[in-house]
C-alpha cells in the first residue's frame, strides 16, 4: 500500500463504493471489501436496527475494513452512532449535515471519519474538525448535491488545494478512465456511486438497475434546488418537478410534490415513473449489470492501462 | 508532431485557445499561435469588415497556423464566410448551429475544419457532414452551453467512444493538471477559453479580467435556460435573471431582460454590474493577468510535470 487512501483504510485498491439509499446494503459493501477496495454500507434509508443487522451481517461476510455512511441530518442520528460504536465499525462516510458535531465523539472511540462536501468552505471545515479524509463531490454525482455546480473537473484541484489531508473524487466516475482523470486532479482515491448501483450485490430493484443501464446521455437532471439539490433520472416524477420548476414552484409546494417515501418507492420498490430515482450522469456511460468484484477489477485494470497509454504519449518539452 | 490534433494543425503542442467573444481579437491569436498552441480568432462580436482586419493583421503577426471561430446563427453568416474564404484562412471552428449547412464549401476550399458540440448526437452529424475534429465542451464551460448539462468528466468519454476522428476537450480546463485529465479521458487536445481571456493580449476589458480573477467557487451560473443556456459570472443583471427564472419568466420575458449588446456592454466596455459577463467555472482557480505565451508554457510544464507524476505512482496489479 503506498498512497494515503489505502494505508488510511487498510484496503488494496483505492476504490471506494458509495454508501448510497436502498442500494448499499451488506451485499454490496462486503464485495467491493473482499473485492479489495471499501464497501460503505447506506445507513440514510435504514432504521436504527436495520442497520445493525447489515454491520452484523457484513462483519461476518468479510474480514477486511468497510465503512458505514451516515447523513448528519439522520432523524435517529443518536442512535445511529451509538449503534455504530457499540458494533465496532472502524471506518464512517459522514455527508450532509454539520461535520463538527460527531467527528470528536467518532475520533475518540478510535474511528476513522470522512466527511463528504462540495465546495471548499465545507472542506477546511471538516479538516479543522479532525476528519482523517475528504469525499469531494462534483455536480454530476448522482443524489443530493451542492449549491456551487461545481462539476468534478473544477472542485477537486480547488479542494486538493485547501487541504492537507487526502481528497476522494466522487461524480461523473465509474471507469478507470476517469478514475485515472480524477487521480491526474489530485485525488488519491475515487468514491463510486451509480456504477455499483448496478451490481449484482445491490439492493436497488431490478427496475431501478434495468433503467440504469438504458439511460443515456441528458436522461438525468440536478432539480429541487430550492430545497436541497438531487440529481434525479428522469421520470414522470422528475417531469412533473421539471414543469413546477419552469413556472416558478415555491419550496412548499416542490416539498408537497415531493411527499413521502419516493425514493424507496423508486429505488428499492422498482416504481419508475412515480419513484424519485438518484443517479449520476455517468449512468449513460454504464451497459451491463456485474458483480461488484468484477465491476472494481474492470474499472482497476482499466485505470492501469491508461495510465500505461498517458505515459507511452511523447510530447516536445 | 506526433498526435492527431498537432498533426492536423501542424502546431507544437495540443493547446488551442477557445474563439471568444470580445476577447478572442488577433492579438490574443497570434500570441498564441506563436507560442505554439493555436489561436483562434472570435468572429462573433466581430462585423464582417472587422474580421477582415483581424484576419489580415493576424497573418502579419504570425507565420504559424492560426484559425477563425464562426457562430453558425451569426446574421451575416454568407459574408463571414465569403471573407474567411478570400483571406486564406486555413482553419475554422464552427460553432451553434448545423454543421451540414457550410462545412461542404469550407472544404472545398481547402480549409480544415472542426466544429463544436456539447452532446453525441451533434457529434456523429457534424462527423457524417466530413468535419475533421469535434470540440467537446462540457457544462463547466463559459458563455453558450448544451441543454443537456453534461460535465467534461463525463461527456468526453461519451464523444471519444461515438465518433473516430481526434476530440479536442473545453470546460474546466485552465491548468496541466485538467489537460491530463481530459487526456485520460479521451481527449488529444484540450480548448482553452476562460484562461486566456484574462491574457494580457485578450481585448476583454480590464474590469472584465479583475472580475474573472477575483472570481470564486460557485460564482458563475447556467442561465437563460428557457433561451440558449450561457453560463455567466454572477452580477445585478446575472442576480436579475436568476430571480425572474425563480419566479417562473418565459423566454420573452426573459429576452426582454436580456435586451440588446450586453456582452459588449459587460465584457468589452467594463460594464460588471449591468453587463452579460461570459466565463467558466475554471474562472476561481484563475490567480492573475499573464501573457497569453506565458499561460500556454506553464500549462504545458505542468501537463508534463503531472504526466510524470502520475507515471510514478505505483500500486498492485
Amino acid at each position: 500500500m503506498n498512497n494515503r487512501i489505502t494505508t488510511l483504510f487498510q484496503i488494496k485498491y483505492p476504490i471506494i463504493q458509495a454508501g448510497m439509499v436502498w442500494c448499499s446494503g451488506w451485499r454490496l459493501a462486503s464485495a467491493v471489501s473482499n473485492a479489495g477496495g471499501l464497501g460503505i454500507i447506506g445507513a440514510g434509508s435504514m432504521y436504527p436496527e436495520v442497520l445493525r443487522l447489515h454491520i452484523q451481517k457484513c462483519q461476518a461476510a468479510t474480514d477486511l475494513p468497510f465503512a458505514v455512511n451516515v447523513p448528519l441530518l439522520y432523524p435517529n442520528i443518536e442512535e445511529i452512532m451509538q449503534i455504530i460504536v457499540e458494533e465496532g465499525v472502524k471506518i464512517v462516510f459522514t455527508s450532509a449535515g454539520n461535520p463538527a458535531t460527531w467527528t470528536g465523539l467518532l475520533k475518540e472511540n478510535g474511528i476513522t471519519v470522512v466527511h463528504v462536501i462540495a465546495n471548499t468552505k465545507f472542506a477546511t471545515k471538516a479538516e479543522a474538525c479532525g476528519v482523517d479524509a475528504i469525499v469531494a463531490e462534483g455536480f454530476e454525482a448522482g443524489g443530493h448535491n451542492g449549491r456551487e455546480e461545481t462539476t468534478t473537473m473544477c472542485l477537486i484541484p480547488m479542494i486538493a488545494d485547501a487541504v492537507q489531508i487526502p481528497v476522494i473524487a466522487a461524480g461523473g466516475i465509474g471507469s478507470g478512465s476517469a478514475m485515472l482523470a480524477a487521480f491526474a486532479l489530485g485525488a488519491e482515491a475515487v468514491q463510486i456511486g451509480s456504477a455499483f448501483a448496478v451490481a449484482e450485490e445491490s439492493s436497488a430493484h431490478n427496475n431501478f438497475k434495468s433503467g440504469i443501464i438504458a439511460a443515456n446521455e441528458g436522461d438525468t437532471k440536478l432539480q429541487m434546488k430550492k430545497l436541497v439539490p438531487v440529481r434525479l433520472l428522469k421520470n414522470t416524477f422528475a417531469d412533473a418537478v421539471a414543469v413546477a420548476e419552469a413556472e416558478g414552484a415555491n419550496p412548499e409546494a416542490l416539498k408537497q410534490l415531493l411527499g413521502r417515501a419516493r425514493a424507496k418507492l423508486g429505488m428499492f420498490e422498482g416504481n419508475m415513473e412515480e419513484g424519485e430515482l438518484e443517479i449520476g450522469q455517468v449512468s449513460a456511460l454504464l451497459k451491463e449489470i456485474k458483480p461488484a468484484a468484477k465491476i472494481l477489477k474492470t474499472i482497476w485494470q482499466e485505470f492501469l492501462t491508461e495510465k500505461e497509454r498517458l505515459n507511452r504519449l511523447e510530447f516536445p518539452a
